[in-house]
């Protein structure tokens, strides 16, 4: 352990201190969407944030689980269904904001780094996607009441739904110019709920 | 020019050997499959389709431009809509299609590291996505047949359609384990023609 790693050294009784967590995911933010996810080091994490390189460590085994944690932060993970909100109406407002989150760019810097991570790491891609579990869980209880309210086709597969939706958004980010379009989550939405068929 | 590099120099009347090019471009695939994108260097594709880096470079400015033709090769650019084909079976094969190139090991690997590549060049980005626009044009004249037909919605948007269907199936196999399930392209297909919400 470092000098100046004394304010947050685990002691019995005396609780990890969580500013410490948010200087250091703040850092990670800052430093990803200037620099890019492949020249940033947990080095210059800890600088940034003004902790040392164990600090950081501590609480984050690998640069790809402490990005994870500050692109997609917990507390964000908020998607609530409103009640008798129609379907197709809360699939675009998840669509909404599942493009503001991969829009930002820390998000935007992150993903294709920590996709190129994920291949070398099967064991670390499965963890971090655990890590959406909660909104996943969200969303199938939607995707539940949507079916029992006649909203939803009675087969509609949830999960299938989730990650076309969160694919098709990434992409327009990330490899496509179409999420520059003004309307392009509504759209994209509306493709999925209504489908490109003639009825 | 380096020793060895002989066979391929551009003199009047004697053109480039494409044999050349195909080396370098299965080189290029088996580096970037075995190790991903970004460890592998110009050198080492020079190094193991026995040509020198000049030799590399007069063909493709940089590993990102090599590397794209190389996992989106323009002979594979080969989607054709049958006569008489059911919309929705269209989009279906092309959707196998798209998942059979996304999945092999040399285009797993090599997408995020292009897209990361596409953050910080925003021209390169420009550049390799207009090399998929045959493609764009073959799907437009494919989704304007089938509005034409009365099987596809009178407003539906091909390139949405495309990139939606793109952007899914990429991120089925590099961001989550849907694309493992058998019939996943089948399944994306459908959800994106028949829509999510019931009729």
């Amino acid at each position: 352990m470092g000098i100046g790693d004394t304010g947050d050294t685990p002691r019995p009784g005396r609780p990890r201190d969580p500013r410490t967590d948010e200087l250091i995911l703040a850092a990670a933010r800052e430093l990803v969407a200037e620099q890019g996810y492949n020249r940033v080091s947990i080095d210059a994490v800890a600088r940034r944030a003004g902790v040392t390189r164990p600090t950081v460590y501590r609480r984050w085994p690998s640069k790809a689980h402490l990005v994870h944690e500050a692109v997609y932060p917990a507390r964000e993970m908020s998607f609530r269904p409103l009640p008798h909100e129609d379907f197709a109406t809360g699939v675009s407002r998840f669509a909404e904001a599942a493009l503001d989150s991969f829009r930002r760019p820390e998000t935007a810097a992150a993903v294709p780094g920590l996709l190129a991570e994920y291949r070398d790491q099967p064991e670390l891609k499965d963890l971090l996607v655990a890590r959406m579990d909660p909104v996943r869980a969200i969303f199938r209880a939607f995707v539940a009441d949507a079916i029992a309210r006649g909203q939803a086709r009675p087969d509609l597969d949830a999960d299938l739904l989730f990650e076309s939706l969160s694919g098709a958004l990434m992409f327009g980010v990330l490899g496509s110019d179409l999420a520059a379009e003004p309307g392009f989550a509504a759209s994209v939405a509306r493709l999925l709920t209504h489908g490109a068929a003639r009825p």
